[in-house]
């Protein structure tokens, strides 16, 4: 194995030569952690605080799931690998498409560089549309690492995941993908792989199921911090350093009454340009919708007649609710977007407001009588980033003087924890 | 009267030739302009959004009231005018001081400048307080304008208020300061002057009551909207150009439960560094807790010890609930704020976070039952920005590329808005 350091996407990363764990905690808005610490419900999260770093960071703008898991494991932001939202609108086809079924990641991840000089790294997605995502260069034909979903832990093969179904999921119940099981079996999973030393680097996504349905202090919030803290310690307890990021915030978007408060852009739309003038794409759109009915806090809008874009922009930006209508150019370049994936306008909401097409076409009763808490705006943008170790004096600075994203946190699990100086 | 430009804080302001109201909606988070807008409750303010300007623009940090209405007033931000919080603690005496209360304004005002060319100008505030610090240079000894409060409009003079109590009063009730009644007092007062001829150009200050205790969709908040959309409405029909801004937003800092989502920091800081080595100063207090229990999203920490600054700031940055921890010269190069006033380390909560000072110290009770709802971290940074009429081609370009700060509502509505373009 190389001591030099493995470059991907212009970084180097050190060769690790004990466990390290990264977590994407899905949806962990920053006022569940403060919660949490200052009831001392979260004793291994609060230590990792105290002893190593705990700051805020930026995700990715979206601030949605799969733009911030790529950006995560690639340590780059959507500019580099080419996925800015959950679905994007291919207006050569006229076809609403996942991005990460859109063809292969345009950059390299850090797991799969790590595995290719013969690391044994390990992802566990709670969703198996992500792990795909995750797994290119890491699990497969011809790939020694191991990439699967809690959803789909039954099912895994050594030929497509790198491990069998029997030994992902290894006597538990594969739990409902609409469950905080989800997100513990991914790091019960994790843990074993990394016990029984089939992994010694690993990537373990949760799902954000609890943040969606749970503001902070509900005892489904509590139960669910409580378990994964106890997780957490668990791999501190094995001798793992520990990176904790968010993919997003979570905000509460409810009028006073509980319902949500939308603004349904499509019928803005239509109602000045006509229908069939404009397509508004919202990006939040998974197959895992029943957590929040495809409303968040971004949209891209395609316009697909005549109209002047800038005009459109203009009229999209002084609607209340709108807090920033940009152009594809603009938004790319204050947002690190890749240009063929962007809207001709994209559109951030203000805080506390979500996004949608039209009046009917989003699945509320979904929401089964909870408020909609939801992200992918500004206000979404801030996460929690955890170190378990304290940090070498060059990655102190950066933390004290930096904007930290969380696509940093591989850099300083693998290059700015202590431990590793030797 | 002058027909050039008046020169404030390195600005130029067009005298006017129509009427020019601009009002400061203290507390309007734009979740409820919003909501408001799409369910048609707010008809006025849409017309204005839609035939003039709606934007985001971000407020002077901290997000309280005094520092917001003061860089309104002065077109400039704190780091010009030296009010950088409504309380501020003096280290040379050891005392608190209301800001507003430590001396004139390091800056001139708006008002004051067009008042000294015989521009008619008058200020009404929600707050005494509040007056006091915008009055300056404007009514009183030797000066032509008004400017005086609901809170204490019967006890006008014209000495010093330039207006007799029973003129500003009209013969309505002085309404409880802690009821929206005070904020439609202050709009049906400025009204009586415009409609009076006594006043061509008026700043009119809310009270942010209704959206502390209450949110978007509530009974109560819908109420206050349509009663302020009416009046707004009546200087619209009365031919003034309207531009509204707020202070501040307003966040839910609370937990599932209804208690709030508190990090006490004196409490943190003692624990670390012993009673008595620092100090956290809350500067959202003011002579109405009732709104808030001193409780909002940034503290200024003063260390009394010989602590390392550093080290101080790393500790309270890594505290869950921390967004920011800042030295000095480092908020106040960021955020524009006077160094003078500012703490030894500045913090900015995480969204959704309250900042106290020592678990008991502050007036819950106050609270009654209510959710703490509150501000002054950068989640109450946007606010609203609205003018009623279409704007000229050079601030049209200025709404578009760059942002916009609430301070900037006077040069909107005094050089922007095209009415003047004769």
């Amino acid at each position: 194995m190389l001591n030099t350091p493995v470059e991907v996407n212009k970084r180097g990363y050190c060769v690790p030569s004990s466990p390290k764990v990264v977590i994407c905690y899905d949806g962990m808005d920053p006022s569940y952690l403060a919660d949490a610490a200052i009831r001392g419900i979260s004793p291994r999260l609060s230590a990792m605080a105290a002893h190593g770093l705990y700051a805020s960071a930026h995700s990715a703008m979206p601030s949605f799931t799969n733009p911030n898991n790529v950006s995560i494991v690639c340590g780059a932001p959507p500019s580099v690998h080419g996925v800015s939202g959950n679905y994007w609108y291919d207006r050569a086809t006229g076809l609403e498409v996942m991005m990460t079924d859109a063809g292969p990641l345009r950059a390299p991840t850090i797991l799969a560089s790590l595995a290719q000089i013969g690391v044994k790294v390990a992802a566990v997605t709670a969703k198996d549309k992500l792990r795909k995502a995750l797994a290119v260069g890491l699990a497969g034909e011809g790939r020694q690492g191991i990439a699967f979903s809690a959803e789909k832990a039954a099912s895994c093969t050594v030929a497509e995941h790198g491990i069998s179904g029997e030994e992902a999921q290894a006597g538990q119940p594969v739990p409902d993908q609409y469950s905080p099981e989800l997100s513990l079996f991914v790091l019960d999973a994790g843990l074993r792989l990394l016990q029984s030393g089939r992994a010694q680097v690993l990537y373990l996504s949760l799902s954000d199921f609890v943040q969606h349905a749970h503001a902070p202090g509900a005892p489904e919030s509590d139960a669910f911090i409580r378990a994964v803290d106890a997780r957490v310690g668990a791999f501190l307890d094995a001798g793992a350093t520990v990176g904790i990021v968010a993919d997003h915030g979570m905000t509460d978007l409810s009028l006073a009454d509980g319902s949500p408060n939308i603004l349904y852009l499509g019928d803005c739309l239509d109602a000045r340009y006509g229908v069939g003038a404009t397509r508004v794409i919202c990006p939040i759109t998974d197959p895992f919708v029943r957590h929040h009915g495809a409303l968040g806090g971004f949209v891209r809008v395609h316009i697909l007649g005549d109209q002047d874009h800038d005009e459109v922009r203009g009229f999209l930006g002084r609607l209340p609710g709108v807090q920033l209508a940009l152009l594809r150019e603009e938004m790319c370049r204050r947002f690190d977007q890749p240009i063929e994936r962007e809207g001709d306008v994209a559109i951030i909401a203000s805080k506390g407001v979500a996004l949608g097409t039209h009046d009917g076409a989003h699945a509320l009763g979904e929401l089964a009588g909870t408020r909609l808490r939801s992200h992918g705006s500004l206000a979404e943008r801030d996460v929690p980033f955890l170190v378990s170790h304290p940090l070498n004096t060059a990655y102190r600075r950066k933390a004290a003087t930096q904007q930290l994203h969380n696509y940093d946190i591989f850099d300083f699990v693998l290059n700015g924890a202590c431990r590793e100086e030797v």
